[in-house]
């Protein structure tokens, strides 16, 4: 693997999974691969999970691991040909091939704006570092793509399947800020990828990037939806066509016990209790939300060490 | 040790001691204890000498150390069944078993509000990872204990003390802001599991809670209590009763080299100077505050030991 | 090597130069030398390139680091015999012996204010830190020096250059912002060490202190000391005499592909494009910043080698 920023970098799912799994079981196997390389971990936004599994996985391979939160030092300029005599302290083409030297792999975190849809995407902070370091690049969540939570759901979706082509539910669910869509969009891709029967469902308004869905079924009618689902995926985004709005905060369509009848509830988190999903589902035994940030660290890790391999 | 949030978590403290004198002659002497293990060190809020001696002790003993500041990420929520629509981004029943994944013991920084008394006497952030994690925690201060702080105490009283049952004295000092009692509830009560003489002394109104001093003798004549001592701890806290009040800047309590008479001065640091203690005692033979700081690098390496070994 | 808190501080510049360049060909080579040793790594300023530079260089030696944003734990008082009753919560005498006790070696960022001359020149937070410290402390970039960078600095113009005695011109270039004097400093008293012949060239009013320049000649006249040069250094500074002042913000001063000539180009990064060198120059041939900047990481590791020895 030359680089971990969108789905299809990955060239053989089953294969990866199975290998991630196989991680899980022995996460200090691989850990003379990477040896005396060094993993940078820029933040232009905060994390928990992200930073903490990306962290461990890559210390399980034997990494070392600087991280930076960018912020804290300056803010970088991505236009070429500006006059920088404005906010923008460092040029991206000299901060990444900077950082490149100090790096065998540098993973980045950078939100989208939610304001200028064109900019989020053309992703021009994942590409610009593509484009401009000499190292390869893992995107740990970006404007419009979070492909290691996929890769993570990917996983855990895996290990409990019973049955050859599972049913699953992407349900959209209120929440009271803008976010950025790109756990739904990841996993939509994800899922297409996959030996699935996935289902969009969301109020209308919602749609996400035709590009991204391409001929998945969307669903309008949240109950129907959830029909005999195996796995439901609830997760907010903001508005794609009205880019960045918040056009509800319906909480009929926060997710229920009754709603998910049999299904295994998945979710990236953080989430919001009783506003995206209830209590009575987050403390129930079919939430599988802990055993999906748990296999945060067995994505990372097999992406690294496939990274590592491809060094 | 199952966890060290409380001074009653030892269970041999002689030994305890004993065994981290040991440690300080030879800190690297169980490097390969610690090895694939992590501990996972949450800041609620600042810290220099916590967290450079944790850090350091976890390295001593061969561990992994993973840092975050929980407020560069986002709010935790610790209410059962809140709807939470506001500024709290997560509920710390997730994140205690989401971290407990990442992490083989987790260490927590929190300190309490000063303004509601209930609340912080609850130690909800503590008592909240120790009830949600699947795993060990230690508490590097709390709302209402530093334990840590207590136990690199006992160690440098030991260290020190030419007699059998030496007087020690727990002594008030004035300070402009509002302090918590955390390291004064935790002295108090690791004093009194000790073979020493314990006397407390502050003005009228900064009575310590009663379920902390119990029967120890409180004398509100400084120079009376000070008669003889062996040791002299100063220290400043906020009122208990008129809870996290600054009811006194009496400067006639500032510790001075007259008043220490030939007893050892202590502090946990960081001091004002000239406002808790004068130079002169700093600056002079009996402070043994520099060693009381390196001994929290042994504290927590104790703790930390028992704490893996125990796993 | 006792510490490195100036250029003087090196006893064998050229020997320590051939040696630098010897750890880039086989980074490895001591790892084993800072076992079980500590580098605390304490900022008082943001930092990109020193940060990760300094940490790895650290750890191609088997060093543990432990790093520490001063301003986010609390402010350190450095006067002498302070009432403490402001916003200073712990004095450096205790703050350095404290963290002596966690590390073997210290490594120290703290910028000028630009506004109390006399103060900066003193620096005080370095030279405090050498006076209580009890292990050797290295300069990250202190009020008046910035000896790391012109390290790595003489490491590429000896790996660059074709001649006995190469022409070197320090040239000083408009930007928006009051900037140090430390890079431009410790640039000019590296080379006074060199075997080059340095020429300073600024507008009127720009003159650095006349303790660094000694008999190096300065010309007002940038295209005339250009002539023939061979290295040009290019790097804003704020005004030493009407001291932090911004006097110019001349674009006439902004390095030019023409005005280079034949010269490679240096700068110490971070740097505006297009207000102090054109975008030409940067995308082209003769631009060495990026070789600059890896050296950064030797520089850094030839230091920390050389101290490890004297331990």
């Amino acid at each position: 693997m030359k680089k971990y920023t969108e789905i299809k970098d990955i060239s053989n799912l089953q294969e990866t999974i199975k290998d991630a799994i196989s991680l899980k079981n022995n996460p200090f196997e691989f850990e003379d691969l990477g040896k005396h390389k060094t993993l940078v971990m820029l933040f232009f936004n905060a994390s928990l999970r992200t930073r903490l599994s990306t962290e461990k996985a890559a210390k399980n391979l034997g990494m070392e691991v600087m991280i930076l939160n960018v912020n804290d030092a300056w803010n970088l300029e991505f236009e070429d040909g500006t006059i920088m005599n404005a906010n923008t302290s460092e040029h991206i083409k000299e901060a990444a091939q900077v950082i490149s030297q100090y790096a065998d792999v540098i993973a980045i975190r950078a939100f989208p704006s939610l304001t200028d849809k064109l900019k989020d995407e053309s992703e021009f902070v994942m590409n610009s570092f593509v484009k401009y370091a000499s190292v390869p690049i893992v995107n740990m969540e970006s404007a419009t793509a979070h492909p290691l939570q996929a890769l993570a759901d990917a996983i855990t979706i895996t290990e409990l399947s019973k049955k050859a082509k599972p049913k699953v539910v992407l349900s959209w669910a209120p929440h009271p800020k803008a976010l950025p869509q790109a756990v739904a969009n990841s996993f939509v891709e994800m899922m297409q990828n996959m030996d699935v029967n996935l289902t969009i469902t969301h109020p209308k308004g919602y749609e996400l990037s035709k590009a991204i869905t391409k001929n998945t079924p969307i669903n309008h009618n949240q109950e129907d939806a959830l029909k005999d689902a195996d796995f439901v995926y609830v997760k907010n985004w903001s508005s794609y066509n009205d880019y960045g709005k918040v056009l509800s905060q319906d909480e009929s369509w926060m997710m229920t016990k009754t709603k998910l009848g049999n299904a295994k509830f998945m979710h990236c988190l953080p989430v919001r209790r009783n506003v995206v999903v209830e209590d009575a589902v987050l403390d129930g035994e079919q939430s599988v939300v802990i055993q999906q940030a748990n296999n945060r660290t067995f994505a990372a890790q097999i992406v690294l060490k496939q990274v590592l391999e491809k060094l």
